[in-house]
Order: structure tokens, then sequence, then C-alpha cells
């Protein structure tokens, strides 16, 4: 499997983390976002879209959507439960990710971290969407050890790539002591060094 | 199985979509957003997201994110692919609709619809990804007759939910041929009436 990503992206991270954790093989090919290498002819061959991150398997066959990939990847490991309820909430939750997380941390984080741009100078309603979905992920972790299951599933996977750099994007965790623990325990459990 | 969902919203859409498709029992819970009934406490206790749609089991248990629900319904019937890469091409479309999609079509059809806005007055950022999004569409269903498989899947269903409302948003269909052939093609096979 080749995989196209960006190492600074939580998005590219995530399929890295999946990867590593059920140690399977695989070539990392990086796509420097920042100097529009995803927009080119040769990228857009490959996903249309013009995201990261993508891979490409043996066959030649193309996957793009990090909770996709991941997904994919996970198929009849412990990473996904075999409970079908339970495999529904990590639906659930990879969703909520992408469309009540994802746009407000990570274009928060991009805004500070990729485009160097002041933590006053974020738009302030992305601001409050983050804030209200670090409140809901608080909340939810304040009677679960995990995300969804028992042990770590790629719904942890997926909401760690960008609350753990939460803070890159002017978040504050600190009050946040359910995350902050969840966040401990997903990296220990991921052997992902906590300093980055 | 209760659905909890208001008929004008086309993610509460796509759970009534596959339900009737699929021939199975359900009481459909009207909670009506545009006076705050997804916001109430007893809401709240379904959904901590405040969101619709949201479907209860028998058995108590409760899903949320519209492309989460209709994934869970459609599971072991033609509606999901069994083949694992197709499988994993609908989670990219489900994905790609939530992030790439909806906060562009849906959000402009909300400020029109719901709030009686003008078509001039929507977010310029959001119309232009709008429009890139169905270009994106009508160029994939070029050569498809079907979003992913030789037949229609959940992937049909979520991105026609507010593909074929897009002209309430302001966006215009008339010159995407693949995409309203598509929509058409989709409306039959669904039984869903095209005026509405």
């Amino acid at each position: 499997m080749k995989v196209y990503g960006d190492l600074n992206s939580g998005n590219c991270l995530k399929v890295k983390y999946t990867l590593d954790y059920l140690k399977r093989p695989y070539e990392w090919i990086t796509v420097d976002i920042t100097v529009g290498e995803s927009k080119k002819r040769e990228f857009l061959d490959i996903n249309p879209a013009g995201q990261v991150p993508v891979v490409v398997l043996n066959g030649g066959q193309a996957i793009a959507q990090s909770n996709a990939i991941i997904k994919f990847i996970a198929k009849d490991s412990p990473l996904l439960p075999s409970d079908d309820y339970e495999n529904a909430k990590v639906d659930e939750w990879l969703f909520w990710e992408q469309y009540s997380h994802e746009p407000y941390i990570a274009v928060c984080r991009y805004h500070m971290y990729y485009l160097k741009k002041s933590k006053a100078s974020r738009e302030q309603w992305r601001v409050d969407r983050g804030e209200a979905a670090l409140d809901i992920m608080d909340k939810h972790l304040s009677n679960q050890t995990w995300i969804v299951s028992s042990n770590l599933t790629v719904a942890d996977i997926a909401l760690l790539a960008y609350t753990r750099l939460a803070q890159e994007g002017g978040f504050d965790l600190q009050q946040r002591l359910n995350i902050r623990r969840w966040i401990s325990a997903s990296e220990q459990e991921l052997e992902i060094n906590s300093t980055k």
C-alpha cells in the first residue's frame, strides 16, 4: 500500500497511526500541500478531489477520505467493533468528527500553524464551534474510557489526530481533564510520542 | 425503530429514503429544528450533539449522524456493496458528502429556504465550494451510472438528498447533464416524486 500524505496533517496522521498500530507495511509518499502539490494534474489523477490522504492499493485502486481509509485498513482488526450497534457508533463519531470537529479545530490550527496567523485573527464562529465540540467530547469521556467500545477503535484514532493538536489552533485543554486523560491513554496505546 | 427528524432536512430524508426502499417499518417523530426542538433537554438526552436525524432502536439505543444511520440500516442489503474495496468507496463518498458537499449545498439552501434570505446574500466562499462539489460529481458521473457500484447504494442516497434540492440553495443544475440524468434515475429507483 502506498500512502500519499503530509505528516503535519492530522487527517494524514490518522492513516499512519492505524497502519503502525496494526503493524502493516506501507510506503509513505510525501505530498506538500503548502506548495500546491495536491492540486497538480499528477495527483488529481489519483484523487480528483485534490485532498490528502489517499492510499493506493497494490492493484492500483485508490481510496480517499481519512476516515474511509482507516476503516478499510482496520477491517477485521480490534480497531473496529464486531457488534453492529457499536460499529454504527464508530461511524457516528467518525462522521461527527468530519462535520462538527475537524472544520473548526483543524481549520483554526491550519490558520495558526500553517499560515502563521495570530490566535486573535481566527474566525469567531469557528472558535465557538470548536469549543462546543471539545465540550461534547469532554462530557462524553467523563464516563467512558474510550470513545465507543471497551477498547481503542478507529473512532479514538480519528478524534485523537486533531484533538491532541488543538492547542496549536488556540484551544485550551487545561480544564478538560477527561480529554487530557483520554489523549494520554490513546498516545500510550498507539505508542505516539506525546511531544509531537 | 423510531426516527426523530424533520422532513424538510435532506439529512433526515436520507433515512426515510433508505427505510422506505428497504420496506422497513418505522415510526417518524417530527422534530422542528426551526423552533429549537433539537436543542431542548428532552432531545439532548437522546443526542447530546443536538442534531437530527437520530434513530432509537427497539432496545432504546440511539444512533445519530445521517450517514452512520443509513449504513446501519442498509447492512446486508443491496444498498451496501459486499466487496471490501467498493465498500470503502461508499465510505469515501459518504465522508466527502459531509465534508465537501453538505456544508456548502445544504447550508446555502438553509440560508435561502429556511431563513428566506436572498441568493445574492449567500456567503461567496460557500457558493464557490458548492459549485466545485457539483463539478466533481458531474465529472464523476460522466462515466458511471451510479456513484460507486453497478447499482444504487447508500452513497447515491446520501448525495441525492441535497443535490436534488441544490436549486433551492441557488445552484444551477441546468448544464450539469450527468447529475440530472443520475437524479432522475435515483428518484425513479427510490420511487420519489420528482416534484418534491
